[in-house]
């Protein structure tokens, strides 16, 4: 593994890999790194980029963007932790979370592959092209995760009940596999149109997002 | 708490519930029950329920159904575990899980409470009234849950990533709380039309589900 490594972005994600770099014993405030992972907003990755000398490979962990946005760069790659992280946990975030890996070349491949293991996270491999389509599953599942809750606690509290009680019911829900009960399972249509009914009158705003959910759920 | 109890249905939840009365040395197969609990469909309650000769406490465990269901009977509450279960696990399940408590009468609200938490579960009260709203939100936490993972695991397969990295993701969303991370929460609304480019072209039938969750998302 590389033993210098500088980390550009010190938000959520470069602060968590830039912890565990240092915890692995790679020194981190190395002039001349062998390896340059940018941490920094989508938007700004190819601007940050354009302004490192070309020489050391060169990283970023966005989901979404190319490697192209690394230009002029060709010694590249890019490592996703397809994680959610926050600014009051440590390193620890990275354990047991898988990575997405584009790269150019076996080399860089193999390099790739090596920092995503020293960060403790399960790499796979990703085609450049599918990236956005890959991100946007990412984001399914963990961005909208975020705005289900939300509208059921909208629910669950217009209705007097205490909100807190949908935890224990999302998280049995995913060790559970996933397996789906309740009324559209059960084909109970009726259970079905009385959620539309209180919901249409109570919450309006949250009618369409019922409304394609349930339709999406259908078998 | 009442010592001779009828459980009427042996499906997810009354399964469940009759091995949870069992360990806790209630007898269940008493023909004197002093309370019978309806585990049947929704669809069922009314008519299971118009059989029983009064006289017993009668209580139902659905979300949204009204005590009305449970007629001729005046004896009767409605405790409904907020939980999702399934068959390869036990009384177990009912651990941690709050309930809803519907009752007429302040007798029928305290044998309600102590039913629930004979079984393990924390109960809170809820109006007859708001019993379809309340029961819309666990749908949308629980149910589309499962439909929102789905939707992830298509497009990430379609991507070649495999899906179950989705899993530890969306454990952390719930474990930080719920908090947003992502595109939207950082006003990244590019990324969102490269997202939604991809699933126009790769996925066109998930566009709505995903146009839908990110107007709901947008702060």
């Amino acid at each position: 593994m590389i033993q210098r490594v500088r980390v550009i972005g010190a938000g959520r994600v470069g602060s968590a890999i830039a912890a565990r770099l240092r915890e692995r014993g790679i020194d981190l405030r190395a002039d001349d790194a062998e390896l340059v992972i940018l941490c920094v907003p989508d938007g700004a990755i190819a601007e940050v980029a354009a302004t490192i000398p070309t020489g050391p490979w060169i990283a970023h962990v966005s989901g979404a963007s190319p490697l192209a946005a690394l230009a002029p760069h060709t010694r590249r790659f890019s490592v996703h932790p397809l994680q959610t992280f926050t600014r009051e946990r440590g390193p620890e975030q990275l354990d047991g979370a898988y990575a997405a890996v584009t790269a150019e070349g076996e080399e860089a491949r193999e390099l790739a592959f090596e920092l995503a293991r020293t960060l403790g996270l399960e790499p796979f491999e990703l085609a450049d092209a599918d990236r956005p389509l890959y991100h946007a599953g990412a984001a399914v599942a963990s961005n909208f995760l975020v705005t289900l809750h939300r509208a059921a606690s909208t629910l669950v509290g217009a209705a007097g009940a205490p909100p807190e009680a949908l935890t224990p019911l999302m998280r049995r829900t995913i060790e559970n596999g996933f397996e789906l009960t309740g009324p559209i399972a059960r084909g109970d249509w009726a259970t079905v149109d009385a959620h539309l009914d209180a919901i249409h009158v109570r919450h309006p705003e949250l009618e369409p997002l019922y409304r394609v959910l349930a339709e999406a759920t259908r078998p």
